[in-house]
């Protein structure tokens, strides 16, 4: 029989027992912020829990980790500890158990309604970086701005490309986006355009939350990643291709990315992802020895983008892709990361880049839907190229198990005006 | 008659009382890390100056910014706790002032030989991006990698280009640097090279602290932007050729670069500096309005990078250059870093990006020294396209005063085989 909690959940819900998602919230806007999980239309408070004397494994009993304002001190614990985590949880909020179950007190204090809390971005995230992982977004891209025949750059099947993004412009689910203003590419030989961005854009991505971090200087295992990594969050990349392909040369993205990248308040665990777990593509080139794993994984997850254009009463899906176009695994891509030696941190966010199915209804973002603005798309009666101020952009993502999702909720914004 | 400190100062020192740089020391090896500022040879504990109750103005003495492990705090504060607390120190230090001189006790307190500390990096950096704002530097790596003919990409002149960096691997002076692994470009068809990289380079760079940040949406006005810049630190931005060449294209240097960035312990503010201000080069085409400054504003900093190589008694001097080649300014260079409304936080970090000269003797990098390797740098007998393992580069830089210097110290790193 499936497990089963005590807390009715919904078969719809994305937050049965079986997933468990982390997250950092405010039962009220005056309280201090503190870990939670998601479990039906509830959150549980975590340091209630602990307060409580519930987390009573050998790692977990004697850790502060879930009386802080974020999660960085319990993702440096590494997955023993979240093990232990998930077992406490699964077993305190299972059907059969008594210990909250039939303690109203606690019940009382330790489960919000989700629909009161405030969520937070869940960590401290000192460096973020994003990836290019979907051959078929890198083929579109590069079809677009450099023709069919050289679309795919040479390097782009020997490692896992990639950037550094902003850290400070990482927003939670529900922050509205302010549109950027900049600089855009002259017309001819005059001077550049300046204002606000024509070409706003969203992308569809996901990203993956480190755990515990390595020293400077030493590279992780390809075959050891997944242990460096906690679990993974809905992300959506807002670009502004206007200012993007003015800058981009030499250095890569800069300001077209920094006004805001959205992510959802709630990661998935990869325990929780584990049933959903598929073979990666296999890599042709084979890939070079510190990036051949001893088993390749990606998982099967959903994804959806919806957008609910500026007045409007309903959204539109736009696109429906799935975690397992990608073509780099993000233990790939976190192995890539350390080879230089470079140092990851508890709390650091590796985006995946734009995940793009072969199919034009899987592409990850307006530039390769409306091939640059060169068609519209068609919303239920409106149409765009980008998007326009007051239009929402919503990503939804799950896994779909045997009479339970796995998901993620939604990651979500809205376009205001630039100031 | 110039302001002269009851500490004796040597003429040739970097920290006469006209300076007073901050940075952040701990006096042994287990004590917490505490603001100081530098006199001479020794280190002014701000801790027990403050502990003494000496920051007696309206700002400082109600907060506990000098009782915290790094800068953050006070570098939040803004220019006029900056100038309070230059004012308070530069009178308390002063030959005439008795309050500290004559306090033996506190003097042994609060004095500490520069000799016995160890420094560290000042300040917590949330974001580190780093410009590419001589045009020098710009022009000698494009017409190596393009030819003369299209040198300079027609951006350059209209925006001040920049890459998001990677912060965790920010390191003080003083530590090794261990020779990155990596990717490098394939030979004709086969697959890529994979080894330590065999162009490992330095970048001669100084870079700007943030102090107080700007929310998110808000651009920062140019002509304020100064009051968002606490100081300058020299920076060493370490550079793999092999593996930036393979890897840059099209999202900018990724794992090139993250294996380590050096910075001096020493930030040595605006203030300290305006005496050496001139005027920043004349900007052809005229900048956009966002970036048309009242006062364009260089500083008159003599830069120098010596290499002592392995096994080598003596250091050579390989290049003299100026932070006054700068193209771009850095109030310029933050206001566009804003205008898309990324938002700054204090203690984030904006290097330079490499300052060569015009002269081929104030090149501020080997691959310039050495055009890629295609010739040989004479270094007092032995010679160097690239760095070798043992090779130390040592950045000092100073403003030269009437009688005195204002100077940065030294930002030195040396390279350790790879693991
Ligand atoms: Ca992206
Ligand atoms: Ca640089
Ligand atoms: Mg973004
Ligand atoms: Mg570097
Ligand atoms: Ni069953």
């Amino acid at each position: 029989m499936a497990l089963t909690s005590f807390i009715e959940v919904d078969p719809s819900s994305h937050f049965p027992i079986q997933n468990l998602p982390f997250g950092v919230f405010k039962p009220e806007p005056a309280s201090p912020p503190r870990p939670g999980v998601a479990i039906g239309d509830y959150v549980l408070d975590l340091s209630a829990i602990a307060a409580a004397g519930l987390f009573n494994g050998p790692i977990l009993s004697n850790s502060d980790c879930f009386h802080q304002p974020n999660l960085n001190k319990f993702l440096a614990l590494g997955r023993p500890a979240w093990k232990e985590a998930r077992a406490t949880l699964q077993k305190l909020l299972s059907s059969t158990e008594p210990t909250l179950r039939d303690n109203e007190s606690l019940k009382q204090k330790s489960l919000i309604p989700l629909s009161k809390v405030e969520m937070l971005v869940p960590m401290a995230i000192g460096d973020y970086s994003d990836f290019f992982s979907s051959m078929h977004h890198a083929k579109n891209c590069g079809t677009m701005f450099r023709g069919p025949q050289n679309a795919i750059q040479p390097n782009w099947f020997h490692l896992p490309i990639a950037y550094h993004g902003r850290a400070s412009s990482i927003v939670v689910s529900g922050t509205d986006i302010i549109r950027p203003r900049g600089q855009g590419p002259p017309s001819g030989n005059s001077t550049p355009y300046f204002g606000p961005s024509l070409k706003l854009d969203f992308e569809l991505e996901m990203a993956a939350v480190v755990g515990p971090g390595n020293e400077l200087g030493k590279p992780v295992d390809v075959n050891e990643a997944a242990d460096h990594i906690f679990g993974l969050v809905l992300m959506n990349d807002w670009s502004a291709r206007d200012i993007q392909a003015w800058e981009y040369i030499p250095l890569g993205p800069f300001l077209g990315k920094s006004f805001g990248t959205t992510i959802s308040p709630w990661i998935v665990t990869l325990e929780a992802l584990e049933p959903f777990s598929c073979d990666a593509p296999k890599q042709d080139p084979h890939p070079l020895p510190y990036l051949a794993e001893k088993i390749s994984k990606n998982y099967d997850i959903k994804l959806e983008v919806q957008i609910k254009p500026a007045g409007e009463k309903d959204s539109s899906v736009v696109t429906k892709s799935n975690f397992n176009h990608l073509y780099w695994t993000v233990t790939q891509q976190l192995a890539h990361h350390t080879i230089n030696g470079c140092n990851l941190r508890p709390g650091d966010l590796l985006g995946t880049g734009t995940i793009s199915g072969p199919e034009p209804e899987s592409y990850g973002c307006l530039l390769e839907l409306t091939w640059n603005g060169q068609k519209q798309l068609s919303l239920n009666g409106v149409t765009r190229k980008f998007l326009e101020d007051g239009d929402e952009v919503i990503i939804t993502g799950f896994s779909k198990g045997n009479g339970y999702n796995v998901g993620f909720g939604t990651c979500s914004g809205k376009i205001l005006p630039p100031l």
